[in-house]
């Protein structure tokens, strides 16, 4: 229907998004898209309408601001907000869909038009799609965090008291922009006996790792500039260079993680500023890239003179196999920004990461450290300074790596025991995450919708792809549950699978009965 | 003697800033600039060769990423770094300063050439100048920094420990994006108290306030974007402003502020993005805004639809006199975004600052504070909240109250004893900071080299001036040392400056006898 009905005219002298934007909006006024009702992915109506695809997700972002439409956690885009509906109900069914663009949006209160930036205005907001909850309790295996009933509390609180006591209260002072000096040291003296070539002046302590991509951004990034990044990858990694108005390039992966050839073939054609890659149990796929991929990799950066980031964010994770050298401990480590936390191996509360930062860019990126926001927390510094130098990090660890082992390996069990003999998935060495693949036709996020109502979570896989793909893909974190609750989220989403398939198989029976009639 | 050597073809095709540039070095390779020799001022240049101080200041720029010249602290520029120099005395004097600029910088190492974003390459870094420290113990009246030996600390400590207990491990788990909810209903709830019409959905907690700044450059700014400013104003405002490669325009103030006159007439011929306002003890002049004046200011802002951004960064430090209505107290609240910070009346170790953003920002704003650092740290705001609950920050507040009030009153008289009559100064009614003028003539970094020498330490106020001028202001800062000091730091300063008129009368004694001969 929507493809007669959306008249596109490349003549028309308004943006192709907002003739689509508008062709909804004329529908659902005219009644002939019914509030609530479902909207065609990005993906089906760009091929309904012979449109990119950014293009129609342009146009859903547009009809969003307007109120018009609602995006729902992974579920898809719907006529008419939730603030419209109800609205509707109260005024017994007299506002139309259409007008709920009505509702308050940037600029019209107090009789103020205000103007956001650009970025305010990029691509949508993947991850509000991910976060909204429900309050269900569920199975967690969607996000990729820790599990906090294993935090070492007692021993931090111990060493947070010392810290104090000791320090006097010059603790709750400013530190310096570059971090706490004797943390620095640690951190640089346990990469370098990794074998990375890592100095402490190099390394600049942060407010988690995340912050590392948005300082390497500023630091980086001009409007349009492009980034070469894994396919899928991290979904908040995406929405921060994005911010930044850059033009995100997806490198495809195979078993090994980024393919070189395609990569050199990308900047062959067009340079790039900054390739991001997450070597060590990549999220989201769980990927290691072998050394000599590594090589080849850094080889064909160095050549183009492109600065790699190597984003370590769950680097000491390994629960099998050898420890694969750092880009930091190869030929060209000069040109490699390297990005670590404390978040996954420890606890992410404290909100501490850390960038190290090659001596070319030094000086320009202590002066954006310091104008984003001045100096990360001593105390917090201090502490897990004390914490890490008596040993505890290590200890935790231990136990950690035994834990979150067991987790992976259950789930493992689980989903050869449980999913149907066409789907497949990584086997990770180590991190927090796996990547299952469905067979092609089968929307991983319809199959989410099924999976929260039956109480279990997981991450579709569309959020960890530029292009709206990757829809039969979605990630399972195995750090979080425990391995008997493992085994019966895995059972449940491996039951909607199969009833699922039964289903398509019966639908496909179906329609070639059809036919034969 | 440059401005006979130093030639300027506006038909050369290089840029003046580079012609500049080029003519600095070409002079220091020929001798006639010897190693170590100050440059002018950018002011003085400018006026000498007839062109823009902004154009001085991006050849000074430009010199010191070549590594020909070097800035140092609140000092000038120097020709051949400090790096040229030592070399230069360790190969006998055979390296010329202008050689200077073969040292490493950004892209040459590796083979690989980097490129930076534009904003790394945006103007001078102000900060860079003030907080290189010699670790000379001083008296310091430059930072405006509050006293660390009267922070609370066993109070706080003894507020962590409970929280740690009572919450269990999950106190290190992340939080929500927009903070801990109980901590922005407190703080709602205390500026509602205030008058201020501020709902706690509304408030977003931050790692500091300059990361609010950071936030709403994000929210608000695209390239060119002007920002009205008070003149003079935080100097890392200005610095992270300016990393949006925004144009800051001074609005010149008088003993109430901002005028808004000017502010009329500025907005009259150019729109803006944002005004943005200290009202309350305004950093650096110390001077507050009365009730009429802000109404004034936003009602110009509201007439022509500009968001104005206020910040409390030290509002609730009053010695005297009646607080005085926030913005988001008056009409046109709704245009008002609010900063606030526990750092100036608490301490900053936490790093925690809270933005009140109006509900027509709000989605935007969301996506952004999420991508730019996930969430603030959750221990450590729920450790404030039950800090605050309990009353320990208005105790708190309390003491240091008495004791700034104090201070501030050392530091007037001990102005009114030591300064010499021409010296004129603001006398605030909170804060941390006034603001010295002193006759035209005189420079005031050339005063805080000779009393950095004398052990005392101030802000020159070039760094709060957009345009090199305020040369003859300082700010001075009294809530880091006590009376005492304070007292013997403004006798220091007092005596240099009655030493510095003597020499210029002298000097101009010793010019007129000289006509009269």
């Amino acid at each position: 229907m929507l493809k007669e009905k959306i008249v596109i005219d490349r003549s028309d002298g308004r943006p192709i998004h907002q003739q689509i934007a508008d062709g909804v909006e004329k529908l659902a006024r005219d009644g002939e898209l019914g509030a609530g009702e479902r909207l065609p992915s990005i993906r089906r109506l760009a091929v309904l309408l012979g449109v990119n695809r950014n293009t129609v997700a342009q146009a859903y972002s547009e009809l969003e601001r307007r109120g018009s439409v609602e995006t729902r956690v992974g579920s898809g885009t719907y006529v008419g907000g939730a603030d419209a509906a109800q609205a509707r109900e109260r005024a017994g069914g007299a506002l139309s869909a259409g007008r709920a663009r009505n509702r308050p949006r940037a600029g019209n209160r107090g009789g103020v038009e205000h103007s956001l930036s650009r970025r305010t205005r990029s691509g949508p907001d993947a991850l509000a799609r991910l976060s909204v909850t429900d309050n269900v309790p569920r199975i967690e295996l969607g996000g990729l965090v820790p599990d906090s009933d294993h935090f070492p509390l007692e021993d931090f609180r111990v060493v947070m008291n010392e810290t104090m006591a000791e320090m006097g209260p010059g603790i709750l002072d400013y530190g310096s922009r570059e971090g706490y000096p004797p943390l620095r040291a640690w951190l640089a003296n346990r990469l370098r006996e990794q074998g990375a070539s890592i100095h402490e002046d190099e390394i600049f302590m942060l407010g988690g790792s995340q912050q590392g991509l948005d300082l390497v951004s500023k630091l980086l990034f001009d409007r349009g500039d492009r980034i070469m990044v894994e396919s899928p990858t991290y979904h908040n990694a995406i929405g921060v260079f994005q911010l930044y108005e850059t033009e995100l390039v997806p490198v495809a992966m195979d078993e090994y993680g980024m393919r070189p050839d395609l990569l050199d073939d990308e900047l062959t054609r067009r340079s790039a500023k900054l390739i991001y890659l997450m070597p060590n149990f990549q999220n989201p796929t769980g990927i290691t890239m072998p050394l000599a991929r590594r090589r080849e990799v850094l080889e064909v950066a160095v050549r183009h003179g492109i600065p790699l980031l190597e984003d370590h964010f769950d680097a000491d994770l390994r629960y099998a196999g050898e420890p694969v050298a750092s880009f930091k401990a190869l030929k060209g480590h000069e040109n490699v920004l390297y990005l670590g936390t404390f978040s996954k191996m420890l606890f992410p509360g404290l909100r501490l990461g850390w960038l190290a930062v090659p001596e070319a860019f030094r000086d320009p990126f202590r002066k954006i450290r310091t104008y984003t926001d001045l100096a990360p927390s001593r105390l917090a510094q201090v502490a897990i300074h004390r914490f890490c130098e008596r040993g505890l990090l290590d200890e935790h660890l231990e136990r950690v790596l035994a834990i979150n082992s067991g987790r992976l390996q259950a789930m493992l069990r689980a989903m050869e025991r449980h999913f149907p003999p066409d789907v497949r998935w990584t086997k990770p060495d180590g991190g927090m995450s796996l990547w299952i693949e469905l067979p092609a036709q089968m929307n991983a996020v319809d199959l989410l919708i099924e999976a929260r109502r039956a109480g279990v979570n997981f991450a579709p896989g569309e959020l960890f792809h530029l292009d709206g793909s990757g829809t039969n893909s979605f990630r399972l974190s195995f750090t979080k549950e425990t391995e008997d609750r493992i085994e019966r989220g895995i059972r449940t989403i491996g039951e909607l699978i199969a009833a699922r398939m039964a289903a398509d198989a019966g639908s496909r029976r179906a329609e070639s009965s059809n036919i034969l009639l």
